[in-house]
Parts: C-alpha cells; sequence; structure tokens
C-alpha cells in the first residue's frame, strides 16, 4: 500500500494551533508562511484510523464507554510488537494526554516547593508544569559531545539539593532527537534510584525513530528500577491525533498504579471514546505499516533539510535519530538570539519554536517541525539559506 | 425534516456500558434483557453531528486546536436562542464532562472534611465525588408534596453544621425529572447567600424539558447569587455524545472564573477537538430542530410508560417535567427494595438504577432511562405489569 504524505492539506481557519495562532504569536503571516513549531503533523492519519473514526460516525451513538479490553490490549500489543516491551493490559492508564500526565505526576508524587528535576535542553512544558504545580524546577545541563549530547551525572548530581522528588526524563529526546542507549538509561534509572526520585519516562516519541538508531523503553533497560517508574506513552505524535487528547501512563507496579488511579479517580477522568477508538484502529498491523512509511519520509525530509541548513556557514542541525523535530544551532553565526529569530521570522517567513524556552542550553537554538510534506520542508530550507545568504 | 429515533440500533458489543457491563452489574442478560440504567440514549445523535464527524475524518488531521471562537460562540448562542440566557463567550471553561466538572468545584472550593450541601434524592455522583475528595456529604432531604418533590429550607438550615462550603445543585432534577420554578430556584439561591457557599448548578439535563414546563436557569433566576454561582451545562444528554467527555463550566464572575481556569491550566486540561467540533455542529438550528423532535418521541415515551406502570398497584411513576429518566416509586407495593430489585431483574429482565443510589428518599424506588425506541418502551412497560401481575 501507498500511502500519501505529501498532497498539501491547508489547516488554515481549522482551528489548528500551529497554523491558526502562528501570526499572532510570531508575527508570521499564515498566507506565505511556514508554520513549523507546535509538535503535530500537517499530513491526515493512517487511513485505518480515518476508517474508524467513519465507522463511528456511520453508528452515530457516542454513549457511556470505560476504558476497554480491546483498548488497553492494543496498547500492550503495540508495545510488545514495535517494541520489545511486554506490557500488561492492566498497567496501562488512560490520561488526557501527556501534559495532562506529566502534570499529574507531579502532584501525586510531590509536594509544592519540592524539587522536580531535568535535563535540559528539554521539552519546555516539563518547566512550565513545575511552575504551574509550585514546584521548583532543578535543571541540570546535557554535556555535548561534538554534534550530540550526553549525560553528566556527576553535575547533575552537585545541583541536587535533597528534596528532589521526581525527575522527569524524555526519551527519545525533544528537542534534541537523541535516541538514548540502553546504557545511558541504566545510568539514569541509578541517578533516580540513588536520589530517590519517582522516574517518569515520557516516550511519546518513540515510534518515531530513524534507521541506524534503536529506541529502549526505560522499563526494557532498567526492569529493577520498576519500584519507581511511570512510563508515559501516547499515539498522538505517531498517529497526528494530539486533538483527541488521549495519552497512556503505563505504570508495571502495583502500589504506584494504585496511586494514581485513585487521584484520576477522585477526578473523574474518564477516557474519550473516540480517542480510544482511534488508538485501537492505530495499533495494528495497518497502522504499523503506515507508520513504517512516515518514517521512510520523515527520514527524507530531515536529510533535505539538514543539507540545506547545514550548507549555511555557522548553522548546525543535530542529527536526527529519532522525533521530527530539527534543533537547530544558530550560535556559530556569533549573532544574537533576537537577530537571528528576526531573520527567521522575517526574512524567511517560518515559525519555529524558541530555543531558550527549553531552558539552559536552549540559547543560540530554534526548533523546526518537520512533519509535513516534503516540497514544504525543501521550502523551509531554501527560505533559511537565503536568509542568511549573507554569511556565504 | 423527520428524524429518526425508531430504528433500533444494536449496542450491544460496542464497548457500550449500559448494555455490555449489564450483565455483570445486575446480573441481567443482554441476550434479551433491557438496559435502563446508565443516562445515555439508545438512539443516534443529531444528523448535524454526524454530518460534522464525517467531515472532520475527511480532513483526516487531528493536531492541537485549542478552545476555538466559533466553538465558545456556539454554547453562548444556545443559552441565548434555547435558554433565554445571556452568556458571554469567555465565561464558559470547558471541562471533561461534568463529573470532572463537579468534583473540580468540590475541589477549587472547599477543603478535605469540610461539608458539601445536596437535595436527596439526587444523582448519585454527587455523593460519590464528595466522598472521594474527602469532603463530608451533607444530605438535605426533599419534601414530598403529593407525587411531586419540594423545598424544605428550613429543614435544610438545620442540617448545617457552618463549615459547608459548597451546594452541589441538580435543575432539571436527576432522578425525579422535576423542573424547578424560578421562584425555588431564588430561595435556592438565597440559601446559598446565606450559608456563604459556593452554588454550583448542574443544568446537565436543561434541553430535554417536556411541553407544560418551562426550564429557568439559575443564572436567569438569581442574577444577583453570580458571584457564588456556578452553572454546569453539556451537550451530552441533549445529543448523546457523554463517551466525548466534554462539558462547560459557566462562571459569569471573573474572580470564580480566575480560580478555576488556574487549577484548569495546573492540570493542563485541553478539550479535544472532536467534543468541540461535535457540540458547535449540535449547538446550531439544525440541532435544534433535533431536539424538538426528540423531546416528542420522549414525551410518547414517559406517556407509555407511566400508563403501564402506574396501572400496576402500588406503584407510582413521578410525572416528569423534564429528563428522560422515570422514578418510579415501588413503596406502596409492601415490598423490600430487595424483592422489587429481584422481580424487575429476573422476571422482568429490565435494569434500571437501583433508588437507594440516590440517597435519602430513594428507598423503594427505581430510576427508569426511557431514551430508546418507543417499542422497547412500550415491552419494558409489558414487562413489569407482568412481574407484578399478582398484585393486579
Ligand atoms: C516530550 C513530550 N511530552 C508531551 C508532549 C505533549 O503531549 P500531549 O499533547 O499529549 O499533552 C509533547 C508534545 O510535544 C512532547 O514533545
Ligand atoms: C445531573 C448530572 N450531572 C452530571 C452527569 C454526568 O455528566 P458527565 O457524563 O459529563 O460526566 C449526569 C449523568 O447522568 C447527570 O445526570
Amino acid at each position: 500500500m501507498v500511502f500519501d504524505f505529501e498532497t498539501p492539506i491547508d489547516r488554515r481557519g481549522t482551528g489548528s494551533s500551529k497554523w491558526d495562532k502562528m501570526e499572532a504569536l510570531f508575527g508570521v503571516s499564515a498566507e506565505d508562511g511556514l508554520a513549523m513549531w507546535t509538535a503535530d503533523s500537517d499530513y491526515a492519519t493512517a487511513p485505518c484510523v480515518i476508517e474508524k473514526l467513519r465507522a463511528a460516525a456511520e453508528h452515530g451513538v457516542f454513549g457511556y464507554m470505560p476504558e476497554y479490553d480491546g483498548y488497553l490490549n492494543s496498547v500492550a500489543w503495540w508495545m510488545t510488537n514495535r517494541h520489545g516491551w511486554q506490557v500488561e493490559p492492566d498497567w496501562v492508564l488512560t490520561t488526557q494526554g501527556l501534559g495532562n500526565a506529566v502534570a499529574l505526576c507531579i502532584d501525586v508524587w510531590s509536594a509544592p516547593n519540592e524539587g522536580v528535576v531535568t535535563f535540559n535542553p528539554v521539552y519546555h512544558e516539563f518547566a512550565n508544569k513545575i511552575r504551574k504545580t509550585g514546584r521548583r524546577v532543578v535543571e541540570c545541563p546535557l554535556a555535548r559531545d561534538g554534534d550530540t549530547y550526553v549525560l553528566d551525572l556527576e553535575d547533575a548530581q552537585e545541583r541536587l539539593s535533597g528534596d528532589e522528588r521526581v525527575l522527569l526524563w524524555c526519551s527519545p529526546q525533544n528537542p534534541s532527537g537523541r535516541v538514548w542507549s540502553a546504557e545511558e538509561l541504566r545510568a539514569v534509572a541509578e541517578f533516580a534510584e540513588r536520589n530517590d526520585l519517582i522516574l517518569v519516562s515520557d516516550e511519546i516519541h518513540h515510534d518515531l525513530v530513524f534507521p541506524g538508531a534503536a529506541f529502549v523503553p526505560m522499563h526494557v533497560a532498567a526492569p529493577e528500577a520498576e519500584h519507581r517508574m511511570v512510563i508515559l506513552t501516547a499515539a498522538s505524535k505517531t498517529f497526528n491525533i494530539a486533538g483527541l487528547r488521549t495519552g497512556n501512563m503505563i505504570i508495571p507496579d502495583a502500589t504506584l498504579r494504585a496511586a494514581m488511579r485513585a487521584r484520576l479517580k477522585t477526578l473523574d477522568y474518564q477516557p474519550g471514546t473516540l480517542g480510544m477508538m482511534m488508538i485501537e484502529a492505530a495499533y495494528s498491523p495497518e497502522g504499523a505499516a503506515w507508520v513504517d512509511a512516515q518514517i521512510a519520509h520523515l527520514a527524507r525530509n530531515r536529510d533535505a533539510f539538514d543539507a540545506a541548513v547545514n550548507a549555511i556557514p555557522g548553522v548546525r542541525s543535530m542529527p536526527l535519530q529519532g522525533t521530527y523535530l530539527a534543533w537547530v544551532d544558530f550560535s556559530g553565526t556569533g549573532m544574537s538570539q533576537e537577530e537571528i529569530t528576526r531573520r527567521v521570522h522575517e526574512d524567511a517567513r517560518i515559525a519555529p519554536s524558541p530555543g531558550p524556552g527549553f531552558g539552559t542550553g536552549g540559547e543560540g537554538f530554534l526548533r523546526f517541525n518537520l512533519a509535513t510534506t516534503h516540497a514544504r520542508v525543501v521550502e523551509a530550507g531554501r527560505r533559511l539559506h537565503k536568509a542568511f545568504s549573507d554569511l556565504q
């Protein structure tokens, strides 16, 4: 089966954050601007998911439906078949997306004013959630090893003051696209053990990993740490259904799971039927074939984008092992963040995510979302090249 | 346009709570049993809502989408046009359904061990939510005036101990179908004022009101109490989309609204795109025409059901002014709740909601959901008649 990632879909005026809020937030007009910030895709989800939605429309009844076996089994099936990770269906709790899941983890496993640890630069919402819940952000900078990020756990250890309760870990990593090795993951789990931290492993980008890299689930790398482990997964990035607001917490440990389940019950959280049905349809052999095709499409996009931006002197795109988010270092241009941003917004008419939002280490960077048509990625590369033509 | 409420839709095996959990919970086999408990409908939603879902499937992209103007405006439009209630779009907060909204109100406006007031019998989840959040249920019994419930606020006043913070009010009333007068609503608002209670008015059933009764929104009846008022509304009962888990809190007061908005942001609650889109489609002239037709259908169901059960000596269905939930008093039979339930489950093979779950005043009652085909309601009446034939 041939899947289509290339026919442009006009998302302007559809309520899309990425397209319809671009002008207000970044001053980049949607008329000929390229929205490359928010992490969703511009192409349609898998045909099997759309088919399921059509069938639901045909049925026409949208009454009460609990987390049903077929849905929970499909989550377990996907983890086993795509990630070699044996998940029991009853380990799976459904949340209102992973932003919500992160907020709930902080809420359940720490108290106001206590510390929550992050390795930066990292997904900007980690710090937002920590602050909004009145906890302290404890930033541990990732170290640079040439073109890639590596852990510096000795440095991290020194930054802890002893009141930290939770570690928010991101794997594969947003914004850098790093896919961590089993050895690195075990080191992180030991760090959590040594400091008595609940280890929240946000693995939302786990499906979108490029040939040559191998994603290892935290629970596979460090099963001995499962008594402190909460794994966050979702079909939302993989299948472009973030709008459905449905994510999963996978909690192998019964005590941790009971604590979170109680919190979800207290808030009366119940997952939406269409989210569950679409995930069940996605987590299938048909869905897997579509994901394989998407990865090939994204690899082509990455290669074209990197070739274009790496040709600009002083600009360097981190080699992407996973995710569709290109993390581009403009610091070698010697320009200020302000000037880089001005050129990208005004001259190139592109709206990426600003690097400093990702915390320490994000200065001089911009993050570009490549989950769009190949033609648009090529056009973005061309525009960036032109906006910095004086350097060439 | 002619709308179809009569073609039977088989919901068995679709994941529906009402049908697929009936046997496990009540021992009534889905094979020939009638599910009349959970408050959702057995017929399809309005054609305009289904059309919108089909169009969303066609678009195929389900990325991030905030609460958008078209959606918020449609909520305001509906309140103005169907209920004569002027609502500003920015008063509207979206929740994960009204069970979630009730839990959040308790959480935001009271502390553990404080009291939350209910007028019973009432929607069983009020007490569940109060208990799960560690607050005290302060039950105030409704009084009987012949065939209907009335307020006894003097009695209620005596039951308060002074640490009550929130009043959970239900209008139209579940389970009795009472539609309260403006005068009664003003008395409730004064009671809240006198006792310094946040007045949470759960108006989820507001659209399904029968000819002869007139629903008055709390905010229309008692605008002077808006500084303590939170109104809960949803399209979920009206349009049979409870599975979408999307409800609204309408909070006219800026201070109360800011407190709730902060809580939603802390939890990173964001409404699902399909829920918003379906509500926008529902809250339209086409949706209104469908609701009018549904009310006519439900009135016919009510009349047939009441005629059948009221013909059983000692059994009396409360005259339903609104909602599709028939509240039937079996106490005149002199039988125990156990015997009544046994006959209904085993002999009539019907699963209604047990009366005692609704708190004080629910003993001797069962609640029957009439939101199904007319043929099924007639069949239910026939079966009940037969199960109690020894009384006739
Ligand atoms: C690492 C990570 N976690 C969580 C999220 C957000 O997930 P959700 O949309 O389910 O709230 C994102 C979105 O970009 C992400 O990159
Ligand atoms: C009065 C009342 N409030 C709230 C609810 C539940 O609403 P939701 O499904 O949005 O949680 C119901 C459902 O029966 C109800 O009758």
